[in-house]
């Protein structure tokens, strides 16, 4: 992608992993946090139906802690959910009948560590095709930088993470405020780029498909690839995520 | 690219970024530090032109002290030379008149902690273009798992380096006995596919471009791309680097 190469306005920076991130940390930034295969867009899919907050906690410990005090609980490792758990990380499992009006505990191996780092940023919004556009309305509005963090995979890169951050910053570099001289951001649109004629077919080849057709988990590949499906942006406000308060 | 799907044989991985070199960390492979602008292009260059050996130090106040004891030095921080040292990083410093039968302590930005971290592998290689096909020979030959490590731009990612990497594993993944599972290679050699047919042109925008041509030192970027210069290899022999003994 042809990028104009200027400095000044509103910077838009990626980070490949939670491991990078302490380098890329910047408090005037809105963070978009995304673990596009599955959890932001199962976080996304949850507000969508209806859920009224989400506790995102770190470890499984933490989960059980609050499973044990009756909350409901969505907890996994390694794509499995946990034997405590009432259900996993697919999207398919935050169905209305189990989350409309109600608060879940939420842990998985990558995103929920990502969405508490990134809480030193000046906002933490949550990253999903599924609300990209609303996401990129909301960037442009809000004056602030934009530092989008892959959960990856166990802080190692991962394509699935990636490829969404270059879409995001595509669309948000329309607007003549923001400029990027980062170079994973350059990458990452050129990736997109690169994948978006055949999105689905681009993602055979990526090590979570591969992770998750072992476990007969695939299924959600091409709903996690959908765009534009809900308006809705959860944002991390204290440490729980609620909507975007003024899209509701 | 389209990949075979499969997992057996010699693994091929590409680490980003020093920092994420825990997550990549692989006693049985062959690593391959690249700096392409500059560190690993003028460490190449000085064995072409006969430099005995390369101490390479992670600190000034190391080099600095190499310098007391009458060693020559090279050393810059932010591709600036820093005056106590003989001369900087760029290719063009390291001369015949100036390296030739000598040994040179040498000490950049992100090139030589990265070498200094990648000696947990089997071996330590230096990669650049001006070597990158005998590199490519050898890692065939050396019945070893390939982890490709990008200096990266402090502990950013970069392109020029990542581009080099995907170069470097679509060279070896050319031999049946490697395959990848790693998206970062997968991504590498996705982006250098981009790139290849305008490499120059590419290089216009990534961010060590700018930070070069801002300390007017830019003219080295053409070199630095330029394939196969040489067969030496510069190989990590306990802390010092030497030519790749078969070779020599």
């Amino acid at each position: 992608m042809e990028v104009e190469n200027r400095e000044g306005g509103l910077k838009i920076e990626v980070c490949y992993s939670p491991a990078l991130f302490p380098y890329y940390e910047n408090r005037n930034a809105v963070v978009v946090v995304t673990d596009i295969l599955r959890a932001s867009s199962a976080i996304v899919t949850a507000f969508m139906n209806g859920v009224e907050r989400i506790i995102p906690v770190g470890t499984l410990e933490e989960a059980k802690s609050y499973k044990e005090r009756g909350f409901m609980v969505a907890a996994e490792r390694d794509g499995i959910v946990r034997d405590f758990a009432d259900f996993g990380n697919s999207p398919y499992n935050f169905t209305p009948e189990r989350v409309k009006g109600n608060q879940i505990v939420y842990s998985t191996t990558n995103g929920t560590n990502a969405i508490q780092l990134a809480s030193s940023g000046s906002q933490v919004l949550i990253g999903a095709y599924l609300n990209i556009t609303a996401l990129a309305d909301h960037i442009k509005k809000s004056g602030k930088d934009l530092l989008i963090l892959c959960a990856g995979w166990k802080n190692k890169f991962n394509l699935e993470d990636t490829l969404f951050a270059g879409a995001l910053s595509k669309m948000v570099l329309e607007d003549q405020q923001f400029f990027t001289i980062c170079d994973a951001t350059l990458g990452a649109m050129d990736l997109y780029e690169a994948a978006e004629s055949d999105m689905l077919g681009y993602i055979e080849k990526v090590a979570q498909r591969h992770r998750l057709k072992k476990n007969k988990l695939d299924d959600v590949i091409a709903y996690c690839h959908e765009f534009d499906r809900t308006r809705l942006i959860p944002v991390l406000e204290r440490s729980h995520l609620v909507p975007l308060p003024d899209l509701i």
